[in-house]
């Protein structure tokens, strides 16, 4: 097999993780899931195409009345997107992947922001590119762009650029400005940005859309940007594996084709599910984003007032990343963390070298006070020390 | 975008369908699929999953329990097959990609028996391969192997060699001896085998284990053999996008890696369908073989009754693939039997240029008298000329 594969890290968060499943005594904040489970309304919309017998092959790209439902959705936050600009995806890993095959060659100059979820930096490598990380800093524990650093790093070699944003794991968020910058660039390089922008809903500062800033507010349908989306946060449907993507109207023939080959399309069923989510926003996604904007709240005042912890709350997201003072190995704290004190957190150095030393929470926790339990394990851990 | 990409072909099957869909009245053959909804039992084991809430993240290589019902389900065809040789993918198509992600760098040789799905051609082109076509050749209406040609094609600098047999479109299937020939010859070059097996059940040949020979009888487990399997046509289950790999141990957990940066995992839901369709095997898949073999055995007869039309019937698989004399493009044939007759069958020219002339008709109809009508058709339009 491929010596590339071969090289491809294992997660690390699985490795932390298979060490401690299936121990119930473990309170696992690993993952970035919610443990809610999807709304009844969401899961009767696919109970309910399955009666039907809705159990053949769909539209490459699509059910138009999904890719109608999504370019609605868009349009109410991010100005007018057509439908025919959207393609659905079995998730929000599989639009990045279809993106990453549409536009990296063989030897291709990829950059990326890090630290950042491995997918994203494993799917260039798979395709053979060549990889540039330009990392964040971080300063009193909040990540920072260097937007100078990032913008010198792209050159017209640069074929892709890849950013999330908000930030997994950092909460690191692009401002307009910022994103303003960075197409402008883009434009004059030529270079191709990959916004993945699945945790846009989960952001906890005031703006006028209830949302995080995106590349959809200050580019043109034209660009050179792929955006990528996913049912998983906003909407609690991890499992679904469902995503979209929002693209230049000249990619979606092709993607239609990349669609055809990979997976063919995503269920009815599925999709169905995924209509009537987007049609009901409303009654889910402001009550998980303000249930999350809680967690954070309660999670990260406690964990600041740990001694040794250095953390800021995320601006965007659903996880707090927090460095731990005394405690360089991200990999073998998180291990003892499960193994010692019954704590399941993610290893920074998961995300990215400049990470080592980091610990990312998922603070979606339907009990906040599995959130003040954890936090006193890792408190009685250190002070066993 | 990537040049390669823009080069792949569009879906000439699409390109006729394209044309006639939404018309009621044409008679549609046109796809690889059956027009039987997936049978309730199964429909019901989804509907569960999702009443219950499991709307998780599964393991990368699917549930253990469906990893044990399909290597249970693979022993019992093809002698023992452990289970941690299994993992569960997005369809047979995403079980492809997969494969040809793990085995197949930019630049690498990979060689094809044509004519085949074309999914199997474009997924290497994606990857940056070479590509040698090896073709089958007809006689009397029926395509065949001319075995040394391929071994002459596979050498040492070969990568990979992609068959699928029983074939689509052409219905030939590889003999146990060629297949132990081809394992043999593979040893000795270092060439992985990727088998598309999806349509070992739909075989018509009398055999002791109900399905065509599979390149699992011949090899051992370490030897460089993917197969790629299908819930799909077996178990009328098309839209739920459900497959699965059978490969060596080293490569397992390498898969595992690539299913996490492609889809993460397919739904639970659709894998406790998956799960019940397995264990109720007997009750689906006898019932499914023996109607299409009624089908088969309309429609050919029928055909080859048809004046110009040279066709036998097919070892295996759900399609007549016919020439038609005195019709030597089919795209375009295929295009004017939609529109001037109501019929919809796939142009040859779709699986490989050797096939140019041909057509290929599914016949996986529930009720058999529209496989008459569809022949009507075809008549009149050609005594109409």
């Amino acid at each position: 097999m491929r010596q590339t594969i071969q090289n491809l890290e294992e997660s690390k968060i699985r490795e932390v993780a298979n060490a401690g499943m299936g121990r119930p005594d473990v309170l696992a904040f690993w993952f970035g899931e919610s443990d809610e489970v999807t709304p009844d309304f969401i899961r009767q919309a696919a109970i309910e195409s399955l009666q039907k017998g809705e159990t053949f092959y769909s539209h490459n790209l699509g059910l138009p009345e999904l890719r109608q439902a999504v370019a609605d959705y868009t349009s109410a936050l991010h100005g007018p997107v057509d439908a025919g600009r959207i393609a659905i995806t079995s998730g929000g890993v599989n639009a990045l992947m279809l993106a990453v095959q549409a536009l990296v060659e063989a030897g291709d100059e990829v950059v990326a922001v890090t630290p950042v979820w491995p997918n994203l930096t494993a799917q260039p490598l798979i395709l053979g590119a060549k990889l540039t990380c330009v990392p964040l800093k971080p300063v009193d524990g909040a990540w920072t762009l260097d937007l100078a650093a990032l913008l010198a790093a792209v050159t017209p070699a640069t074929k892709l650029l890849v950013i999330n944003a908000p930030n997994n794991p950092t909460g690191w968020t692009l401002t307009r400005a910022e994103q303003q910058a960075i197409v402008d660039h883009c434009r004059q390089t030529g270079t191709w940005i990959l916004a993945d922008e699945v945790y846009e809903r989960l952001y906890y500062e005031p703006t006028s859309n209830g949302c995080a800033p995106s590349f959809l507010d200050v580019a043109q349908p034209d660009d050179r940007l792929v955006v990528v989306h996913s049912f998983s946060k906003s909407f609690l449907m991890t499992g679904w594996r469902l995503g979209w993507l929002v693209m230049p109207p000249a990619l979606v023939p092709h993607m239609g084709k990349l669609l055809e080959f990979n997976t063919s399309c995503a269920s009815v069923f599925t999709q169905r599910a995924g209509i009537v989510a987007l049609q009901r926003t409303a009654d889910v996604t402001p009550r998980v984003v303000a249930h999350l904007k809680a967690c954070r709240d309660t999670l990260v005042p406690l964990l600041q007032a740990v001694p040794g912890v250095r953390v800021a709350p995320a601006k965007g997201g659903m996880y707090a990343f927090f460095q731990l003072d005394g405690h360089p190995d991200s990999l073998e704290t998180a291990k003892r963390l499960v193994a010692e004190a019954g704590l399941g957190l993610a290893p920074g150095n998961a995300f990215a070298p400049e990470a080592q030393g980091w610990l990312r929470w998922c603070f979606a926790s339907r009990d906040l006070a599995r959130l003040g339990q954890g936090v006193e394990r890792l408190k009685d851990w250190l002070s066993r020390k």
